[in-house]
Order: structure tokens, then sequence, then C-alpha cells
């Protein structure tokens, strides 16, 4: 153990770059912390003569980073390049094969090939990492898969996704319209090449997918993951949740359901006084309940630099200290294949539609939730432009499958314009 | 690796009994996760027939906690007993010189004898693990020693007794006078045998001794965590701080400052809308910071059998899976001797003075302010009944020395009756 562990990092971008200025700056204390050195022998990025602000000049250079992945001066391979295939996918395959450890912070990678890497690697006696994939800085998958490893798991809950919750923030604090936000939030640079990674809550799905495997067992499952963006929020939307004492959030929930597991990355209604619903901005959540430890709520920085190059070191640092945890908790081999349950757990809902002035349109709406079995807790009508009268609904609990039924029902009443909003109201 | 794991219990109560609960409810899951089995092979507490509500018939008894620790049938010795001193170190002693793994949630303990106990173990290659001993179900411990281990930690802060925030918690909801909550703790039996366990700190002050040591690399050091508990906070201050929009909350605090290692247990007053000002009631809450991670924010349930038995578990399946980090995140012989620093971090402070009502009294509490230094940010007298005048003041940044001087001149100026108290405001 007394010996050096030595990283290639492959992907010079953000995280990278943090890496290298931990291992650079924190050296003693990381030596200290795991009784051996930790240092970088090579890496690897596309273009070679940028300049990144730290100094390369004493690890070697691969412009391919397979090449780097099968460098015998390579204990631990760092992929940090994202992607769901190509290289970052290729040379975790080829680290693998050469009997390497992988740390990576790629959900997208994990989310689909997760199940394939992490036999391969278990196969060969090494491990394959991700605490950076998840949550950046916060250690949700050490809290879920050690912390918590003697509790059945009741339901994962989460705030994934900063992008996503710094536009809802902005919309309700700032007043601004989605789209208004959304330009905000692209001017900043927040969002993804592809905003509906992040809007279309598939990166948070991503991250949801790989908690569920840990949480309940099971293989990775993204395909399992219901997704729904925020695109269809208004303003009016958060404002009427506020009054009702909620506020709205792109929420992955994972449960497992006498069905199957059930994994939703929807937009949610949540308590305004919760841990959730008092989260503002671009911080991430993570809420774990277990059968034994009850509800853990993780609260930290889910992107950057720092944050995100936190959540690698450490994997590195356990690594370092001979800590050999399969890949999501137990044996890949022994993980199993489960049913996705789509909306299996009731609940109650918020709907919002756009009625139409006319006589008897409020009845016809009633009438439809009464027919489809969907009763109804509140409902207002709002100040209408004269043709047009917003209608918010909050119904009892009741099966996502009645719920669609009730909005179908609705376009046959003649009454209602344009599409139904319909969200979750999570009991947190 | 695949030989049964096997524990000797001692300690029979809540969380001992919940132990058991998990091994014999979750045997599978926990071979699953571990690839071994986790299996209790012998127990101990103080009256064999007592009815505990759990099957104890296929364990061993032994009346003597110590030669539990010796049995050969036993690979980690698991101490729920509680108490600094006596049965606990001694079969914790015993335990080590028999080269067996220590699991133990006795905070108590680790406070005044963790440094000795952590070398006689790493002597012999063996591990303490604690994670139930510090906010219970939280993994706080791990978060910590493992997930920020990459970082130079910044500070470390936590609502780590559930009882005392309680109390804080119903002054405020309810208006019932400190006697009133703490009466009403007691009823409910959430008050140690000796109170001032709870209400005067020391209890979380334990548990912040032992996070400052995995935090800074020190040996733990109880006798620097500068104390106070929370009996002179009135329902006046309680009010006058939410005025303000503070919350008051029984905070530790441990910075490395460059006159050392400061650590305090002190009521403060910290932003309602902060995180830790949100927690209300029995919950716990710690707050991590790191150079790189930025804040680290985590919450869960501080004591009760479920989340107390899952932290002790925890530490259990990191043996059974092989993890074999040190007890203070480094080896105990590498950890420093730090000098403790009272006081060193300046800060804001509400200072609260009862006011003889005479003609230049506030003139003359001024004058002493000005004479020790400490500047006003803002100062308001209270309604009052004739004689004497409450009087809330709150100072900008000042060292606490300053303002123990101006303290001090109070009492030379003939118009405060009492003793002032004076809350630091922590920036969180």
């Amino acid at each position: 153990m007394s010996d050096a562990l030595r990283l290639g990092i492959a992907g010079l971008g953000t995280v990278g770059v943090g890496v290298i200025r931990i291992v650079q700056k924190h050296a003693d204390m990381l030596r200290a912390r795991t009784g051996r050195d930790v240092v970088i022998t090579a890496v690897s990025a596309r273009s070679k003569d940028k300049d990144r602000g730290v100094d390369l000049s004493a690890y070697a250079w691969e412009n391919d980073p397979v090449a780097l992945a099968a460098r015998d001066d390579v204990d631990v391979y760092v992929e940090l390049m994202g992607g769901e295939n190509g290289s970052a996918k290729a040379s975790i395959e080829k680290a693998i094969a050469c009997g390497k450890d992988v740390v990576t912070a790629n959900k997208a990678l994990l989310a689909h090939h997760g199940q394939a890497l992490a036999e391969a690697a278990e196969a060969k006696g090494n491990v394959v990492r991700f605490e950076a994939a998840v949550a950046g800085g916060i250690p949700v998958i050490k809290s879920l898969t050690e912390g918590l490893s003697a509790n059945k798991v009741e339901r994962v809950m989460g705030v994934m996704n900063g992008t996503c919750n710094y536009i809802l923030t902005r919309m309700e604090d700032a007043g601004l319209s989605y789209k208004e936000a959304f330009d905000e939030a692209d001017g900043l640079g927040y969002l993804e090449a592809d905003p509906n990674l992040d809007v279309g809550g598939i990166d948070a799905g991503h991250k949801l997918a790989l908690l569920s495997s840990i949480a309940y067992g099971t293989q990775v499952d993204f395909e399992g993951v219901e997704l729904e963006g925020i695109g269809a929020i208004t303003i009016e939307d958060i404002r009427n949740a506020a009054d009702m004492g909620y506020k709205i959030k792109l929420l992955g929930v994972a449960q497992m359901t006498g069905r199957g597991l059930e994994q939703r990355m929807s937009p949610c209604l949540v308590p305004a006084t919760s841990p959730l619903g008092q989260l503002v901005g671009g911080t991430n959540m993570v809420v774990l309940e277990g059968d034994s430890v009850g509800q853990i709520v993780l609260r930290g920085a889910g992107a950057g630099e720092g944050p995100t190059a936190s959540a690698v070191m450490a994997d590195v640092m356990d690594i370092a200290r001979g800590f050999r945890c399969s890949t999501f908790g137990q044996p890949a081999a022994s993980l199993k294949k489960t049913a996705s349950a789509r909306a299996a757990v009731p609940a109650p809902y918020y709907i919002r539609i756009d009625l139409l002035d006319k006589p008897g349109a409020m009845g016809k709406v009633a009438s439809a939730l009464g027919e489809a079995g969907v009763s109804i807790h509140r409902m207002r009508q709002h100040d209408h432009d004269g043709s047009h009268a917003p209608v918010v609904i909050v119904t009892h609990r009741t099966t996502r499958q009645a719920l669609e039924h009730a909005i179908e029902l609705f376009g046959q009443t003649g009454v209602v314009s344009g599409d139904p909003v319909a969200l979750r109201i999570e009991k947190v």
C-alpha cells in the first residue's frame, strides 16, 4: 500500500483541471490521509496546446484516451470527457481490460452502459466509481452505498439538475417567464450544448437511474425513468403553487412498488417549508429514506470545478486507501432486472386548465373528473380576460391512470382550450 | 472474505436492540451487499432476563462485556453501553488487545480516550469506528473522512443535540419559557440522566471534538471546546432574534485559525432562512465546508433506535466489505496536538442587557462599548416596566475579547442590572 497511486486523466475541461489542482496543491494532505502518494502520470485531451492555467509539464501526454487507459504507469483511469459512447466508453473498456480501476463523472455513459462496465470490471477484480456523476460534490453515492447499507431503501428523491432549479427559482423570484429564465441561464453558460438534457430532465434522469440501482439492487434502467421536462411550467403555475404553500421543483423520485420499480423525473409540487421546497438556485439536494434511518437530506453544489473534482478525488482516495466496494453496492452480476412500474404510487395532483367562458363549463370539467374517479380537493377559477378563464384544481390522491383519463375527458367537453398542465404533489 | 463476520454486542438498550433487529430482519440483504454473512454470536447486558422484544436465544450470553470482547467467536466488538470510563473503556481495550475491530456509539468515551484507543487499535492493524457517535443516522463521519477526503476543511458546524433544538423550537413555537420547555422535554424522556450533558452543550461538544479531529488532522481535544449551554436563553432573546431574521441554535463550530484550533459549542444566531435556521425539533444538521467542495449540508435524525442502529450497522458493513480506514481519517500516530484558540475568529454579536431607567443610561452603555472598541450596528430599547428596560444591541464584527471587555465595563456603569446575554451571530 505504500506505493504511489498513479492516475491517468482523460479530459481536461473544468473538472479535469480541478482534479489536477487538488493533486498538485494537496499532495501532502492526500499522502497523510491515504498513507501513499497520489500522483498523476499521464493526461489526455483534445488540444495539447491550450492554456488551461495548470502546469502539465510533468505528465506524459496522450492524444488518444484509449492509449492513456492502457499505459503501464496508470493504476487508475480517470475519465472526465463525458459522452455516452465514443472515446469515453472505448477508453473505459480498455482500462478495464487492462485490469485498472476506473473513476468517472460520466452519468450518461453509466446510465446506458453501467451494468456491462461494472460486470466487466468486477470480473477482473477492479472497481468503477462515480461519485462525481451524481449531484456534484455531495457524497451521495457513498452515503447511499455505504452509509445506508443496512437499510432497505424506501424512497430516493432528488433535485439534481441545478440549471432547472435555477430557471424555476428565477421565474419565481424575478417573475420571469420560462423563456426569459431559460435565456438568462443560457447566457450564463448553465445549459448543456443540447439544452433538452437539462430542461427535458434527461441529465437528472441519468442520475436517478444510477441511484435507483444502488438503492434497490437492480440493474441500471434509464429507459424505465418516466421523463417530463419543465418547459410547460408557467409563472402562473409557480404563483398558484406558492399561494397554496408549495414550490415547483424538477424532482426525481424512485420507489420500489409491488408492480416493479417506479422512477420518475418530473416537475412536482413540494411543500414550501420542506428542505426540498427551500432549495433555491443551482444547489442540489438528495433525500434518502431508509427503513431504519428514516429520512436523510444531503445538500450541496451539484456542479462546478471544485465540487465535482472533490467528488472525483474522493473516489481516488478510497481506491488509494484500499476500498473495493462493488460499483452499485453489490456484485453487478447479482443485480436484478426489474419491471418498471409507471405511475404505480398514487398522489394528489395540481391541474391547471384554460377554460372557455361558456355556461356550465366548470360543471363539465368537474363531471369529467368525477367520471374518471378523480375527486376534487379544491378548485379555483381566476380572473379572466373575457373568453378564457384559468382554472386550478387540486385533486385528492389519485392514480396517474385516472388522472390521464380525466384529462382525456376534458378534451371531449368542448370547454377546455389547449393542453392542461398536471403536476404531481409529492409528499416529502 | 466469504467467512461470516461475527459480532459481539455489549449493551442491549434501544440501540443494541435496534442493531439486533436489523441483523435478524435483513440477513439476506446484508449478505448480498457485503458478500458474506453478518451474524451475532454473543451479547452482554446488565440483566439477562429482561424482555427486550427480540429473540436472543441464538446468542451466547456474557455478564461481563470484557469477557464478551475477548471471545474467540467475536470478530467485531460492538460497544453500545455508553459511559466515558468503566466497562465501556475496559471492554474496548480488551477487544483491541485481542486484535478485534471495534464499533461504538460512545462519543463521551472517544472524546476523552479516542486518541489512545485509536493508536492501540492501529498498532494492531485494527479499526475503531464510530459513525453512530455523531449525529445519529446521518453518515457524517463517513462524509467527512471519506467523502471530503480531498478537501482542506475550512469549517465544521453542527446542531447535534436534538434535545436542545427541541427546547429552543418549543420556546419559539409555543411561547414557552426555558423552564417550561425543559420540563416538557424531560417529561418526554428526551433528557440524559444528567441534563447538563444536553443543555450544557457537553454531549454536542463531545461530537464536535470528534469531527474536529477528522477535519483538521488533530488529536481529539474535548478540553479545547469552549462550552456554553442554552440555560440563559429567554423567550425574549428568541423573539428579538426572530424580529431581526435570525434563529437561536446551540451551534457547534470548529475552525483552524492562525492561532490554533477554535472549537465552540454555544447558542448562536443564524439566519432564519439558512438550512441551520430552518431546522426545527429534534432533527440534527451538520454543515461541512471544504476548499474544493464548498458547503455540504447533512440533515437527519440524530437519535433513536433505527437511525442510531443504522449508523452502527454502516460501520459493521464497511468492516464486512473490508474497508480499513484509520479511525480519524489518518493514522492516529500522525495526528497533531494543536493549540486551542479561544474566540480567535471575530463575529458580530447580539447583546441583551437589562438597563436601569436612569437618565443617561443608554449613553453610558454606548460609551462602554466604544471604550472597548466594539461598534454598534443597531441598538433598540424595548417597552419597559418603569424601573428596568430591556435593551438589545447588535454589534459589528468584533473579537470575543473586546466584547468581554465591554461587558466588564457595563458592570461599572451602575445602570446595568444582572448579567448581560451575549450571543454570537454566526455567518452560515
